[in-house]
């Protein structure tokens, strides 16, 4: 099995971006990455994406992305996990080095959500959840997470102000990331008093949708392109019940849990030896939960973590440290690759004003469906 | 690297099959292809589809199917390649167990399309083609292929009728799998008569869409099942332009050549050494392409071969030997899965009355777009 290095990264900032096509925001993020890599064009194109079928009327990204890049003759595909269908490209790309087939290998998340009415887009993230036993009764993204996140807070007598810190340190992170959707920091009155979406999920529980790319470059060998050396050390996936209603407790993201418990083997480490968690903060129950089954705190301990301060950047267990999923935004199919590359950021000492106290290890985890399909990767400063 | 073996195949006729939800067809082919190889459940799940998200409603069929089937805590997602998502599936199910990371793996290709308009199933298509430089123009898929043929039969002199034999020899074979969508042998006569889709392209130039799903099941070792081992001894896939309008050439399948001739060298064979090939003979004008692209002819002499009968089960070049895309059909995102398991049906020894004499090797080419993305491997009884 060969080893996988992160030779180059580029992401394009995630905005309401109507002067860029999709194909234009991914051959952006896609030129910076082959560019901060050196290494030329790639042998292979793994492309995350969701939308584009319905938002877009674009399919077959693989092939248009490799021939807007101007490389032919290699293999392209585009993989679909739902939100968390850009690590799900990452780990196909992972998979293309480690078998030895290819050198090297591009990944791209690109979303474009803006250009289509909201109702359209809805309905079209709904399209993750089961259409037979959840999307024909009407229920959204929105609704599943508010089901997951009353049942939780009844468990463990949580309030809804106990959310509040996830959202503040993502926006306070947030503010210093020029790629960010949203640059301003929140208060707690600011998060208390936004507008509901599905009690109890309010504005500024949920992360935000946009446009954007982000890729990054994997090769079979480390490169002196004046970066340090960042080596893929662990990659696992693990799915569960797609539907909450058929899922034995639904306050605990098994996927997440097993994912994360392969990576450390793989790693050979423990949850306090990592230095920066990119989590799926999609709301924040889902942050909750994320810290819980990566064996950050104990179960319903989550907001705890959150409350004494422990989760920012110049603390414990760094998470969203350039925004999260809340602030720098959640480009569904794009998400999974933009926190790849701030992982990459941090290890190498790249993340300016939030960046993280000599970082080694730094874990991201992504969410498709309502915790349904979990990626989680382990990235080393070696 | 590890090898990979194909260790089970599964499959349910092509229909229009309204009783069954794609959920449930991809299940019945997934289950036929676990039993059959009898390994129990694998670690990973690759999907193959395309129309899902537009004609069913539904994505993250990774994690839908794996829960249907009840194995969680495993690796699922979907490879979208247009028509060819399937072969792309199934290369990535290689990857993942000649890297060592899986040892078993399901590869599903499932499609449901007649349950949706006609209209919209040709739009859904269409959105295979780039959006920008072909789809806003209303061309249809159909249409690109048209300007190919008549380019082509104006460049090699062919006329209408010699690309009737393509016709015929799949229908022949048809007729004696259950599992085709069409079961009759058709003649000249039918050919010349059928009605006009785009000329030159009329139905019996075209393939039928339908609602299928095919699966195979991919080991890291050889199985005692009864069945001889199939070996995949080769996998590549090279891109083209995706706009025929871009291609210096658009009557050569520059990404099929490349394709094929990777595999010949990995397989370490020549032409002559296949003893079935599966092509994509979505219309027969790609039929002809593939045989040129491939190997098998010279440029512009791909009807000469069909003319002289050399395409038949039992001739030179045995291809669409179950009926291929025209008399099997063409769910298109699931066809990659079907080509792969009647290649493997062929090597068994279990083809039925067109089964091939002694194959020792057999190809699958798989295209996705108007040639802009194609798949292919060579596998191996062993």
């Amino acid at each position: 099995m060969n080893k996988v290095y992160v030779s180059g990264i580029g992401q394009v900032p995630i905005r309401e971006n109507w002067e860029r096509s999709l194909k234009e925001l991914a051959g952006d993020a896609a030129l910076l990455a082959i560019e901060d890599a050196g290494l030329g064009y790639p042998q292979g194109l793994f492309v995350g994406n969701m939308m584009s079928p319905t938002a877009n009327k674009q399919m077959h990204l693989g092939a248009l992305l490799a021939d807007w890049l101007g490389f032919h003759h290699k293999s392209a595909v585009t993989i679909e996990s739902a939100c968390g269908s850009a690590s799900a490209a990452f780990r196909m790309g992972v998979m293309a080095i480690a078998s030895g087939e290819m050198d090297s290998v591009l990944v791209i998340g690109a979303e474009k959500m803006t250009d289509s009415p909201s109702p359209e887009i809805t309905s079209a993230l709904a399209t993750a959840a089961d259409a037979e036993l959840e999307l024909d009764f009407g229920v959204s993204f929105v609704a599943l997470n508010a089901l997951i996140m009353r049942r939780y807070m009844h468990e463990h007598g949580w309030e809804k102000k106990d959310f509040a810190p996830f959202s503040i340190n993502a926006h306070a992170n947030g503010a210093h990331n020029p790629n960010a959707r949203f640059q301003q920091a929140i208060t707690e009155q600011t998060f208390m008093n936004a507008g509901m979406v599905c009690d109890p999920i309010n504005l500024m529980d949920a992360s935000p949708i946009g446009d954007g790319s982000a890729a990054l470059f994997l090769s079979s060998k480390p490169v002196s392109n004046g970066h340090p050396t960042i080596e893929v050390v662990a990659s696992a996936s693990a799915t569960d019940t797609i539907s909450i209603q058929n899922r034995k407790d639904p306050t605990w993201l098994t996927a997440a849990e097993q994912g994360a418990k392969q990576c450390y083997a793989q790693a050979g480490i423990k949850p306090r030896d990592i230095s920066v968690f990119e989590y799926h903060d999609a709301f924040t129950i889902m942050a909750a939960l994320s810290l819980e089954a990566a064996g950050f705190c104990e179960r319903g301990q989550g907001p705890r973590l959150a409350a004494e301060g422990k989760i920012a950047f110049d603390s414990e267990i760094p998470v969203a440290t350039l925004g999260g999923l809340k602030a720098r935004g959640h480009p569904v199919g794009a998400t999974g690759a933009y926190q790849l590359v701030e992982v990459v950021q941090q290890l190498r000492g790249e993340a300016g004003f939030t960046q993280v106290r000599d970082p080694r290890y730094g874990m991201a985890q992504n969410i498709g469906g309502s915790g349904s399909n979990i990626t989680t990767h382990i990235l080393k400063r070696v």
